[in-house]
């Protein structure tokens, strides 16, 4: 329900999602007759892939985190939750109240044995491929400790969906000597090498876009404001390109000439591709659409759901935590990688 | 003598600099081989508005800035930031070692009463102008208070280099809500609320290339990442266009045919037009070119230099704490804005 478009966007999206994947089963979860109407608008009824469970409330997208979880026990947002804690489903995915949801999944799900707090990770483009970065924003004030939990998070999520073994790891720094950083992210380093994880070392912003690492650490203030500070940048070179190519006739001509290789590469940098962050941590699958997700990039996000549910990250990071803590209390060296 | 270059761009550059500027005077500090050398490679001679200052040491790019404090007390940075202390210089610019330049400035010229840091700002492009952003990495542990004063002293530069009376301020943050952010950040909105700055609230990264404010304020932590992320972001941008003009021979054409559009352009972003950092809160007038600046770039430092001496900067920064400091101490409510 939830999402700047709500229903006209999910389910539509669901719905074209089913027709690529034939295993998948989808369970839409929020108010009957509004879900209904959009599929009888898609001319599609409710069958054994594609199912409808109801809740009567909405939570708002301006809504206080913790108004939601106080007095919406019916949402949709919450009641989805449900299902994937009775294990009647093994993810949800939202396009809702991004503070909401992490309060909410917290509570509903907790936290994993070992994990103090659940992180957000997003897949990001870069020059030779992409890279995992997290925490987007669900940590605010972070200890050493925390960093080093979403390194293993981030090493288990690349390992799982990408059957990549052993992923490199990468603390975000403002430079690459060991001296360099505040005293948060030096004791993090030194976490990372006292570890058997496959750390790189410090890494520094520009690193993110190179590739230099499969997984990139920080904290969720800094990792929210260089996600952000790269949406902004991305509009304001798309607006100079638009505008320099409607500068003269010529321009203009020229940019006809060259809509293809301008859509080619527009196509190669949709961040709609990149949708749907990936809520770690918990005791259960979710994922965060973004709020203004159209129906291409809510399936994205319901692919990256897929993905994390057949790559078994859950299982896999419950298992990656055990591994590291037997050996941290047994004091064995032997490699902990992700498996 | 310092950057990736050395005299071979900045002796160039400042001769080419007075060309242009014919009420500048500047002065060569380095070793005068190095620089006669130069000189007479572009058939120049010492004059009286291009002189030479001897100093026989150089700092490393590399070499740790305690270091250099300690043991280069003839370094070209060193004798150039004690020709400012003396007053025979205005300015003094320096594409060396940062750390170096920074904990020798800081040294030598002292910080201004009323500002506890020194912070490094730059000028970054914005969809209609331009924004400028501190603290760029001088400050990595920032308190509100230092925050605050990130503030007085981004305002009072826009002010004086810009002609424009009280500019906006905004608070880099991971939400527009005052609930938002960390401690920090909280404290810092407050002293920004209860003084007399035009304070614009909290901004997110996407505001900064938005140009919402006129100065963004932010930890050097968050700044250094932010500016690097952006740095790797127009790489990869740039690298996918390229690619895409050499698919196949249609848009290689295209991208012919696109040349003088994709250059403008690429005139209007470049990266070179913006170097120069202000290092502010010093006695003195200190600009930082980047260490891998051409000509061309290390002109544009030259030019934020003779900007920030002709607006005055050093000596509104002077006053403008003072006004604020009395309202202070005697409760003035009237506006204290950057003059």
């Amino acid at each position: 329900m939830g999402g700047d478009h709500g229903p006209c966007v999910t389910v539509p999206s669901a719905v074209e999602y089913l027709r690529h994947d034939h295993s998948a089963h989808i369970i839409l979860v929020g108010k009957p007759e509004v879900i209904t109407k959009e599929l009888d608008a898609l001319k599609v009824t409710p069958n054994s892939r594609l199912t409808l469970y109801p809740a009567s409330e909405i939570v708002g997208m301006d809504e206080h985190p913790a108004f939601a979880l106080r007095n919406k026990k019916d949402s949709s947002m919450r009641v989805a939750l449900n299902l994937v804690k009775k294990g009647e489903a093994q993810a949800c995915i939202s396009a809702g109240n991004t503070g909401a949801l992490l309060a909410t999944s917290r509570f509903v799900l907790k936290t994993i044995s070992g994990i103090d707090r659940p992180a957000l990770a997003v897949v990001l483009p870069t020059i030779s491929g992409h890279t995992y970065v997290l925490d987007l924003g669900a940590n605010i004030n972070c200890t050493a400790e925390h960093l080093f939990q979403f390194g293993i998070m981030g090493a288990t999520l690349v390992s799982s969906v990408e059957n990549k073994p052993n992923p490199s790891i990468g603390l975000l720094n403002i430079g690459e000597e060991d001296i360099k950083g505040n005293d948060v992210v030096k004791q993090a380093a030194e976490l990372f090498r006292n570890s058997n994880l496959n750390f790189y070392g410090n890494i520094e912003g520009d690193d993110i876009y190179r590739g230099t690492t499969n997984v990139v650490v920080c904290d969720g203030f800094v990792g929210n404001v260089a996600l952000k500070t790269s949406e902004g940048l991305a509009q304001m070179l798309a607006s100079y390109l638009r505008e320099e190519f409607k500068r003269s006739l010529f321009s203009k001509l020229a940019g006809l000439v060259s809509l293809p290789v301008i859509n080619a590469f527009r196509r190669r940098v949709d961040h709609r591709r990149y949708n749907g962050a990936s809520l770690l941590g918990l005791r259960g699958t979710v994922i965060k659409s973004h709020g203004s997700a159209d129906s291409f990039a809510f399936h994205c996000a319901i692919k990256r759901a897929v993905d994390e549910i057949r790559g078994d990250t859950l299982h896999r990071l419950i298992e990656h935590i055990e591994v590291l803590r037997h050996n941290i209390e047994h004091n064995v060296t032997q490699p902990a990688s992700a498996k």
